[in-house]
């Protein structure tokens, strides 16, 4: 820290991104990145010709891509904001709708961001602890009168709430914005976007990085009523207008338009998914029912940082988290139904071995 | 604006971009873009390969862009940090060195997000006003005991200091970091990159927006020593770890190594600016000595506003500023040479007619 920092910021503790070698010598189970390339219509779509046009500036309205996103979930484009990723619609939404005097309420166990952003911008948490069994009871969120988000499905749990428990929570809090972060949804969630016009205090955000494959393009979308989208503008126009490439806008407009590649790789995923959960449950882990790109798993037979280190050495990241509710669990993203077989394969080799 | 946003956002007046009409009707030289594409360089580095490794996250660390980057400036790869276009570097940066109770100092005339940032932020502007012929004194920063940020060369009068001045700045604050804001520096003024090593308390920004040709693609870096880039970092990992996306990673990249593109380019648009500023001065226009893409004019035969408006309607955009010091001036991109001679043909028409 140089001695120039502002003393506000002296206390930060900052995000720690999943590992990402640059060697590409492992299989990559650690930050639920797809294990598919992108839509043929995005490599299409991001061209030479569209290359060439980057001595443009992006367009700051990304009409567009918000063209695009509005006829996929059934909205108008003023009730979307796109982000540079959803980590930026999230932080938009927290410098909006939480300060000093506003907390936001979330569980012990979720996204590591949220802790890290209210950190930064001296927005008061209130740390709700999920269940025994990493479930979140909704009624304890009822009537907070606080800001709140919700991770639907969790992380790094993968369970989901119903949609109708959501609604619970989103009537019992009128007076303050209930944030349903969907990065997972796709694999088996119940989205949240069908209630954005019966509540005006819904913000839904979804991420291109998971089930859309562009994780490496950085697009996330911000979904509510005008006003709570016009709210986040207000933050966008006065941080970074032009925070969307134009590249990433044309990817993303194509990724929305070509449902069918969207819909059979999600449904690829769900069915290794749903393979390997029986492998590991077979070999004595413990699962939680996950609705996302991976799993979150324990077996008595080793310590979690311990089988994460003997996967590293056999060539296999996946994700370990030091924190003591949770360190017992690995988070594995699905990959194909070859790298799983492989993982498969190399933890029988570890635990057996 | 919404009943949720917090009162501490009220009073924001967010940045208003110049006009990006979407349809290409016009000649454009109202946002100081290049008239020349990407270096071909970068076109072939940003091929489908890299488009169908979208799937997987950019590198946090930017690794391969530092390098190259490093190699430009002559600097090692943690004296550089690069940001989603140079808006983002700046807000970064007066994250870090600014807070309520630490003001940022700044001319009255140059770059509108300082005034936004500040606003967005409750950090107090100290306001310098520019000199009647709108140069800066750089005596008047001597000693401000404040975080100090410098557009050089300055927006939009387009006039620059020597570095010699920017070092007396540097001299008289020792305790406050510098920012010297380098947007339009590849056009004929002095860098204070060279400066780096001899004063902890300079940050320089750079962006690719204008001298590569790279707006469409968001990216900036800034550079100084590697306490202060950690600042910065500690910033972008509490804030958005993922900021740039793999695409403009490659981008960046391959224009940082083609040089002699890089050269050829910014010596055209300075060869078509003085071609420009000639002809604007055999018709009586009153221009500032800019060492920048853009010319900063104005006539005694007609108000600011009204030819800004009849350029338009032939067809032609460029920059008015509505406030009161510089209501007469247009801030004109330099483009092609056809498309400058375009510009004075109307501006024939117009005042002659």
């Amino acid at each position: 820290m140089s001695r120039y920092l502002t003393p506000t910021l002296a206390g930060l503790s900052p995000y720690t991104p999943g590992e990402q070698p640059q060697d590409q010598q492992y299989i990559k189970l650690n930050t639920n990145e797809s294990p598919y390339p992108p839509s043929p219509a995005v490599v299409a779509a991001v061209n030479a010709a569209e290359v060439e046009k980057l001595r443009l500036y992006s367009d700051p309205a990304c009409a567009q891509l918000l063209a695009a996103a509005a006829e996929y979930h059934g909205l108008s484009p003023d009730e979307i904001m796109p982000g540079n990723g959803s980590d930026e619609n999230l932080f938009f939404a927290l410098r909006a709708f939480c300060d000093e005097q506003h907390p936001l309420a979330y569980a012990d166990v979720t996204y590591g961001c949220y802790s890290v952003w209210c950190n930064l911008m001296h927005i008061p948490s209130h740390i709700l602890p999920l269940e025994a069994d990493f479930s979140i009871d909704p009624t304890k969120y009822y009537g907070l009168n606080e800001t709140i988000v919700i991770a639907n499905p969790n992380a790094p749990t993968g369970l989901a709430l119903p949609r109708s428990a959501i609604e619970g929570i989103l009537k019992s809090n009128p007076d303050n914005v209930v944030i349903v972060d969907e990065a997972y949804v796709d694999f088996g969630g119940e989205s949240c976007v069908p209630l954005i016009h019966q509540y005006d205090n819904l913000l839904v955000v979804q991420t291109f990085s998971k089930s859309r494959q562009l994780a490496g393009a950085r697009l996330g979308l911000a979904m509510g009523n005008a006003a709570l989208i016009a709210d986040l503008n207000r933050v966008k126009f006065s941080l970074n207008p032009y925070n969307i490439n134009r590249l990433t806008l044309k990817a993303g407009e194509a990724a929305l338009k070509d449902t069918a590649y969207f819909d059979a790789t999600r449904q690829k995923i769900m069915d290794t998914r749903a393979w390997t959960a029986k492998e590991l449950a077979n070999r004595g882990f413990s699962l939680t029912d996950s609705r996302s790109n991976f799993l979150f798993a324990r077996t008595d037979r080793m310590e979690g940082g311990a089988l994460y280190r003997a996967l590293k050495e056999k060539g296999i990241l996946v994700r370990h988290f030091d924190s003591p509710r949770i360190a017992d669990y690995l988070r594995i993203t699905i990959g194909t139904q070859a790298q799983m077989e492989a993982l498969i394969k190399a933890l029988d080799e570890i635990l057996e071995g």
